[in-house]
């Protein structure tokens, strides 16, 4: 029997903007919940980035996915007034000011909450709502900097004078986004749940702290043994051979062959199966110390030979491989494609846009995109009509006043 | 008036291993739920993984940490009953097997249905539970790949020869845990509350898709524009100057100048005020297109000063830069400290171990480690007697027989 969606009944207000925020409402959106973003009247500034078609950002097809759009002015009293009387008729709040920011335009928490005592709200900063950084203005790359994250996803020292790389994507705002939206959903539970407490939770997340926390066994290696860890490149300091390797058609082939009998099986292919032999390369430890010398023959052998001639023969060797996947590999993959990942959402200015699918599935319920990111206020009378109780004429004027686009 | 911990009450099953599963319901413990670990008699293999001290893994403090453990001999029908008898007190099943395995177990989801109807099931795995990838093998570094984000950790097309950079941590892992317990947390909700249908969920997450979910405009930009996006190295392709910078006592510090009055402020500290005027790095647009000649004139200011004076000139000027953070920056960093973020936790073999703290905060709870990874079976006798019914003679039986350590 085909279920609900997990978040279907849940009415949750956006008053962020960038990507942490409205990220996090793009997964309770994609999980069934009614999201109601709150813009000011000339949109969020993210409807700018990336690639635009017509003036139309194909990112915010994306992130703005699945919501509602209002706009208002928020610095004018009515406009406060009318985020207050649709708070009321709502369960979440997620918002990604500076904090105290939001106290400061009169919609703090207590404010809030003297509409809707069981509010849960999430906080979402760079550093968090308390502590001498609280008012540091930060963002993604600050995150995953201050996070420890950035200083490992580099080649190891001596290998380049080049700088660490950025993650490829906007990582500390993404996970902070996560982690808000399971910190949501964890306290709407124990809120609702018959022997919940019935009580709003306040969830305050920071971009720094959500990097921070994926950092493993770093922080205690430094606390006991006095051991700052080190970039290990495109490898990984405790098993090799595991590396990414050119191919002679220019691509990236992703090998992992470090156990005995994968290692066995990778040198045989290379033509050399004496390696497996030499104390050299002779178990883990072994090829860990010989990491660099190692890389550097399976390169040479994988330069020679194109990218589905080396798959093939490492399939057939069933040693671990992966081809380093650009933008057109994942949107032709055909397991993305057999389980809706990539899929086609029809989108009233762009058209057929391609969308990445909801995660995490539910074996019981479809798991849908009912729209496209929408325009600047596309709801905004039928969420003042539906949740403000304003009619049409009180729209319009307020309209003409500027507070409500 | 302090509150419980949003997940106090919860109780969740684990039988994972490695990183995704037993990344998931560390942040199920850490926010309060009950989280038993089903293991092998020998363990679970990351208890080998990074810096030992007396045999004892520094990170496994941290990924076991607020578990019970319970170890069981899977093989046998002994373990497999007893595990049906835990099911049946709990709300929860994680685990991250290959596609189908805990079903040929004998504990497929049927089966642990029939003793717990509402059981909520997060399966994780590389590529789904569905779909011709279904059964190959996959880890983290393969997630990302696939997931596209690895082809985009890398410096710029043409600046150097070496493989795109592996993101420092088993990034794939960590996502897919965290998107599991956000998936399973949104299923707890509709099934527990008022109006909730009290139905289990399965969750299916995978590796490559909780990557591809962060891709940004990345894929609708290919299918749209046939536009492949590129790596960008250090820097941000839509924005300038923003990257890492070296300084002279062989640090990295973030800079972000890429606004007009910012970069006329970088421009001045310089010492060539004239830079802001020049029509090549007037306005992002133009900034961008010149990125790299401008990164290496900062780079070259950056080099002739020490980190401390360069930060000091960059907050008078109020420049958003950070430092590039290592473990020990982390660990000694005045807003982690001051949030408990960086805090020591008692462990019995280690002494006192420095953990991170709990992500996300609730500030109407405190946020609590309540103890380090435990020993393997450290719990299994409490285990036993309280939800499997088993007397102590039993239990000693089962212990002779290789069922239970």
């Amino acid at each position: 029997m085909e279920l609900r969606p997990p978040l279907a009944g849940l009415r949750v207000l956006e008053i962020g903007h960038f990507v942490a925020a409205p990220f996090c409402t793009r997964l309770l959106g994609d999980l069934g919940a009614d999201v109601i973003k709150v813009e000011p009247p000339a949109g969020d500034p993210v409807r700018q980035w990336g690639e635009q078609i017509a003036g139309r950002s194909l990112w915010w097809s994306i992130h703005g996915r699945n919501k509602r759009s209002i706009a208002l002015d928020l610095k004018t009293s009515e406009a406060k007034a009318i985020v207050l009387k649709i708070v009321a008729h709502c369960d979440v709040l997620v918002e990604n000011f500076r904090p105290g920011k939001l106290d400061a335009m009169g919609l703090g928490p207590e404010t809030l909450r003297s509409v809707r005592p069981d509010l849960v709200i999430a906080h979402i900063s760079g550093y968090g709502q308390t502590g001498p950084y609280r008012d540091r203005a930060a963002f993604g790359a600050i995150g995953e900097a201050v996070g420890g994250l950035r200083y490992l996803t580099n080649h190891p020292p001596g290998a380049t004078n080049l700088p660490p790389v950025r993650v490829g994507v906007s990582i500390g705002d993404s996970v902070a986004g996560l982690y808000a939206a399971f910190g949501l959903a964890a306290a709407l539970w124990q809120r609702d749940r018959g022997q919940g407490d019935g009580r709003g939770r306040s969830v305050d997340v920071a971009l720094t702290e959500s990097i921070f926390s994926l950092m493993e066994g770093m922080l205690p290696e430094f606390g006991k043994l006095g051991k700052i860890r080190q970039p290990s490149g495109g490898g990984i300091v405790t098993a090799a051979p595991s590396n990414a390797y050119p191919t002679r058609d220019g691509n990236w082939l992703l090998i992992a062959a470090n156990s005995e009998p994968l290692f066995a099986r990778l040198a045989r292919l290379m033509g050399r199966p004496h390696l497996a032999s030499n104390p050299d390369y002779q178990g883990n430890v072994a090829r860990v110390r010989n990491a660099a010398t190692l890389d550097s023959m399976i390169g040479d052998w994988t330069g020679q030979l194109e990218l589905t001639e080396l798959q093939c023969q490492l399939n057939h060797a069933d040693i671990p491989n992966a081809k380093v996947y650009t933008a057109e590999d994942c949107a032709n993959d055909e397991q993305y494609r057999f389980r809706f990942m990539v899929r086609e959402v029809e989108d009233p200015a762009l058209g057929k846009v391609l969308h990445p699918g909801p995660v995490p599935h539910f074996l019981e319920s479809p798991n849908a995109i009912r729209w496209s990111g929408p325009d600047i206020g596309q709801h905004s009378d039928e969420i003042l009509r539906e949740l403000a109780d304003l009619d049409d004429e009180q729209i319009s004027s307020l309209r003409c006043k500027g507070v409500v686009r």
